[in-house]
């Protein structure tokens, strides 16, 4: 099911528009190639508008915020809002600042929104409008439980509901949320967290499989969490006693790029929770 | 022939100053350093014109443009101009904003170029100041084949002999045209097009080879072309089943870095077309 | 001894505040995750002193210096400063434009620092507010050998006792300078200067350090010297003849990740100079 979600970003091959921060661009770069897609990076007020509507779906990533890109994001999300694209949010570090907490606060009235994916403080950050943060992880007592996943979820409905976006909540436990339906994904191994990018990675691929997968926006976000964790878990197999976190993001970048759909549909831990 | 370029790169070590894009920025550098450059990295207008001062040659890369660099990029240029030294422009995406295609006609009246590298849209659009590049990847029909590749080295002769640069056409085939020789490079691998940056390293590697032959700038370019597609067919035999776009990157270094002037000139694939 | 000082970083996890520069940002990332610290880059002046009062430490990197982030390493420094936070500054180039060796005098005015790590020439620029930097390595006249290292230990004492900050001087031997204690490191491999951003890696390392040893910064700093260099060795001898400057960047990421403090103990070089 979700193998036909991969097999249509790998036929399409979607132009994806990024307006990431300057840490982890170049994996976002080669990540969105990995899976089949291609990225464009452009931030300049003066060319995003044109520059977004040759692609076919739009990030905008949080993570090195500036006032300059700030605009640039306003007037591309607007554009792909207006053509009718997907645009995918990641709203790194939102809570942390003022600064990036009215910013979100001002995209989520003015764009429309696809997907939102970050840790729960990030969604939380958002949802509630307030500075909770600590830093780009979320807070220990945010964490994502057996116990407490049915909480987290009627939290994410709601911001679901009143962004009518799918709200994306990673960490040990995956939850992919819908208005109405929820997906959980199990996948994923701890160290992912001590590789810079994993998140950005994530979000960005995210962009491809809803551009690509256009009818079935939940499934095909789901089928991009789903990669990321499994990927994440093949590396880890493979990772040598010797090798570090760098290493390992070069072996998850190996694993998205080589995956079959095959190896995703058996390798998904996967359940609609709802 | 061209093993006599790579030894001037090695025994010169030239310091390359980089205006580029944040996306391939450092394999950029390492790329420099893995060819027996040296790179500089500096973008703001306080401090290019002495910056590129202490370099041999300049690289400018239009990949994230933004109006800021644009005239750092400007007053770098004519600094480079005034010193006699190379002068190195990636025109990416131009054609795919009006920003980027006027940015770079006013580059090409401001600035005498020593080498131009695109792709063969790219190039199009930079000849003819119109809007035809598809992201940063040449339009299909566009490619150089065995059938048209008359035709599009006229094309760049002409635009060579309007520019007086050396223009550099990559794809399937390379073609490096000067204003009256053409030499063509078949080396390569179709897999460097899921790389992100391999057209920015083969650019800055191409200032750091004219920078260091300035007598033989022509046959210099074809020798650095020639080596980032041989780099790549060698990482290609050397990539295993389970490796993808990043490792192959990584292994496309690790080729540029250890390969011996014999190496190049015993696996370069060119010739003089005309 | 300094073992005890990669403890405290690996039971603390300290997060670190980076405004540093684009070329190298995400090796920077990924090194202080390796080294067992948390890193967050923030650059917008809006934004900085919010994210450095949330952060223990603050890395100000001057490699790709321009106006804007100017200012917000100014208020970012004089938060930490407020907050009694180390600030760790790396003046790459500084000597190469008068643009950077300005910038780099207001900070010493303006901003208090615990640790100043460059190579002898910045380091002489620094203290003279002289240009006379080769772009970004030492000038070969002033490397640091034998013979010199009286001359050059006496001149860092003598900055150290200006500016109140441990300078350290890396090179072929690395000089760690306090008012009066000073530690010499030996560690190192000489092909270390062939990969972009070991010095940046190493000197946001160093804010991890005395961030997680506020009672030992001297020793500390000295420990993160020996830490880069011994990986640097390790990593080296893990090199096949057929890998070159990239993979080395990552076995030295690699040897940085999975080293324990008995071998940090065992393989350091390290000695009381004075």
């Amino acid at each position: 099911m979700i193998k036909a979600m991969m097999q249509k970003v790998k036929a399409k091959n979607p132009l994806i528009h990024n307006i990431t921060n300057y840490v982890t661009v170049n994996d976002c770069a080669n990540v969105l190639l990995a899976c089949g897609a291609s990225p464009i990076m452009a931030d300049d007020e003066n060319e995003v508008q044109e520059i977004t509507a040759l692609c076919g779906g739009l990030t905008i990533n949080m993570g090195t915020l500036n006032s300059r890109v700030v605009k640039s994001m306003q007037i591309a999300g607007v554009m792909s809002n207006k053509m009718a694209h997907p645009v995918v949010l990641d709203p790194v570090g939102v809570g942390a600042s003022k600064f990036r907490t009215e910013r979100a606060q001002e995209f989520l009235r003015q764009i429309k929104f696809s997907v939102i994916r970050g840790n729960i403080s990030e969604i939380k950050s958002l949802a509630k409008g307030t500075q909770t943060t600590t830093g780009v992880d979320a807070n220990i007592a945010d964490e994502v439980t057996e116990e407490n996943i049915e909480d987290v979820v009627e939290f994410a409905q709601q911001f679901a509901q009143k962004t009518q976006a799918i709200i994306v909540i990673t960490g040990k436990i995956d939850i992919i949320c819908g208005m109405e339906t929820v997906y959980i994904v199990r996948n994923g191994n701890a160290m992912m967290s001590k590789v810079s990018g994993t998140g950005c990675m994530l979000t960005t691929m995210i962009t491809a499989y809803v551009t690509a997968n256009p009818d079935n926006r939940l499934l095909a976000t789901t089928a991009a969490v789903a990669l990321m964790g499994l990927a994440g878990e093949r590396a880890f197999d493979r990772l040598a006693a010797n090798q570090g976190n760098t290493s390992y993001r070069d072996l998850i970048m190996d694993e998205i790029y080589t995956m079959t759909g095959e190896t995703l549909e058996a390798g998904a831990k996967y359940e609609m929770f709802k």
